[in-house]
């Protein structure tokens, strides 16, 4: 697996903007995408050309330009960005998959992506990671990657990965790119599952603002290369051992964008403990994660906590009994009975507050699951960022 | 009718704190309540108080604390309010109605609040609508008051209505109270359908910033004083006149409370239209109207349209066919055919930005159905406003 990059002026002048990730034959890859109807054409394309246990000979991705909301047009281009590649690499047109993420309503320069991919060409390498976080960032401050090995019956297997986003980062991922790449050799249908439970832990967990792109995309690509004996389904030691390496990484990825959200200034990690379901964890986690005064009341370090019951309250969750709730700042009982804790006290709280990670932590006491959500502060600097994006 | 105010110092040091709302004997009452599970105590008593065509005599409304988050002694601070309004009155307590607003999580000094209701009563007045409307104010920057007269068979019939609200607007109505009287001789249910409809078409309308409330409460009340003949049930042509003049009184504050959003420079008409039910309009008008990157496209006059796109999109409508979809900017179609309309040029769209009000408006062509949402931007200064509401 090899990577290269292009400066090729898309949007901005010299700035690394074009991405080329190349796999040897042999790679398969499985993802998920956007769920967002006004979808991007490269979502479009990725979803054609990725069928079952798909091949994979290379990814191309454009910082700049989302290609979205460009009709048939960008439909052409995203099919004609997977052409010119193939030409290049010596593969079917169906074994690239595009990626764009940038302004929508705008289509993409095409001669100047297209001139851009023979020095994505030319210049890959192995060990070009850290190039290829940087060519994926929009208003990202900080490139994204993560790595893990492991060893399966005395193989060493490698994933690493990288991921782009720093706002609209939720429901189910938005302006969002993440891929990640395992040299393990692996079964039928493993990729597709492993890479649907990795982004439920993941990028689906993780809110920024609560918007959702017509971009958003992630996948796994398996080279085959480590040697290991293929790892097939479920229920297998080895199974596990890859999936368990490929969620660290997406969890990794995932938390590096929210750190990095537009504005942040705290991380916060909410934890909804004690429901019925997962999904009525998640519900209550992203209620609260999302909810605009909760962001602005840590942005102040104000120990504002109804507006967390407000949230609580407003995921309608059937049949809630509030007066079982309760709810912790990191250690501190801030909410039981319905109301204020006895024990609380405001300094308690502010002392939590003015932490640079938070977590908020409900009990929901209706049964046993749980769910995490993580998400950052709402700061005077994301409302200058959203509003200065294009100038 | 008479209004009475007191200044109780609930919070602050001499400002209007406290609303007492007298009516004669034979007036009813109906009401729309927050959907939040965390709802606050008053609104559980509003409920308890609210039985169909309920005889009200008076509603006491403290603004500087919601009385929410606060468990069993909140419920019994609230009940306790509606007794010694009751007691001054003469009238039973269930026919009092207790609203509050302001901080949640806090308890209400009960003796600077019931040691202000004497001076409320002393002070009640029929034409005290102007200082109602300031003493239910919290972050509002300006009071919120709207007035019609019809002719009912040769009676002139009066309705009346203040509201307060400037954040947390949705969905449902949040931290918004809003009271409407009139003096209209109407049948048993009337009320409960009427409050119903024009809560819909205005309050559930509206958005600040997507988030909730524990408090919201919005009544309506007859006073049975204008002499008319009884208005029975749906159907008749001075129902439809009543309703009509109800629903344009409470839009004409619903869209006060928006004007006066939290730090909000413009006023934005979200119109869907072409649905094949008013729900799904309403639901991707909504999903505009609540994402933060529209909004803070729409304070920097920046046409990131894509964007509009974006939230459409993400509504998650079954089956819509992007392509049939059309999106104007005022009179500027902006979108078509999945993407940016060959007509459209940037200047066009930079010009309809720079208003301080401006239309967004999506034809789904996929039906008869449409639905109408009032929104604001996205500002600096909502993150301030939230950020210090407590300092």
């Amino acid at each position: 697996m090899r990577l290269g990059h292009a400066r090729a002026h898309i949007k901005k002048p010299d700035r690394k903007d074009v991405l080329v990730v190349a796999f040897d034959e042999g790679s398969t890859v499985a993802g998920v995408f956007t769920k967002n109807q006004f979808c991007a054409a490269p979502v479009l394309v990725c979803r054609e050309h990725l069928k079952k246990h798909a091949s994979v000979r290379a990814l191309v991705v454009n910082t700049g330009c989302a290609n979205a909301g460009t009709g048939a047009q960008g439909l052409a281009d995203a099919r004609a960005t997977c052409e010119a590649a193939a030409k290049l690499i010596g593969c079917a047109p169906r074994e690239v998959l595009p990626f764009s993420t940038g302004v929508i309503l705008e289509h993409l320069p095409m001669d100047r992506l297209l001139a851009g991919l023979p020095a994505c060409m030319a210049g890959l390498t192995a060990d070009g990671w850290g190039d290829a976080a940087e060519a994926i960032m929009t208003t990202d401050t900080l490139p994204k990657a993560a790595s893990r090995q492991i060893d399966i019956h005395g193989h060493t297997v490698t994933i690493t990965g990288i991921a782009k986003g720093a706002g609209m980062i939720e429901p189910n991922m938005a302006t969002m790119l993440g891929f990640i790449a395992t040299d393990a050799v692996v079964g039928e249908d493993v990729l597709a599952d492993m890479v649907k439970e990795a982004a439920d832990l993941s990028f689906n967990a993780i809110t920024v603002d609560g918007d959702t792109s017509t971009n958003d995309s992630f996948v796994l690509i398996a080279t085959a290369q480590a040697g290991n004996p293929p790892i097939n389904g479920e229920g297998t030691a080895e199974y596990a051992k890859l999936q368990e390496a490929v969620n660290a990484v997406a969890i990794d990825l995932a938390q590096a964008i929210v750190r990095d959200g537009e504005g942040a200034t705290k991380f916060i990690t909410v934890k909804v403990e004690g429901g019925q379901t997962r999904e009525e964890c998640m519900r209550i986690g992203k209620s609260i994660a999302n909810s605009p005064l909760v962001k602005t009341a840590f942005f102040a370090s104000d120990p504002n906590l109804g507006r967390i019951l407000a949230a609580i309250g407003k995921a309608r969750v059937k049949d809630l009994d509030t007066s079982k709730i309760r709810v912790y700042l990191d250690a501190v009982l801030v909410a039981e009975h319905g109301g204020r804790a006895e024990s609380y006290r405001e300094e308690l709280g502010a002392a939590v507050m003015k932490q640079p990670e938070i977590t908020i932590r409900v009990v929901l006491n209706r049964g046993i699951e749980s769910g995490t959500v993580w998400t950052c502060d709402f700061s005077y600097d994301y409302v200058k960022i959203n509003a200065d994006y294009r100038s």
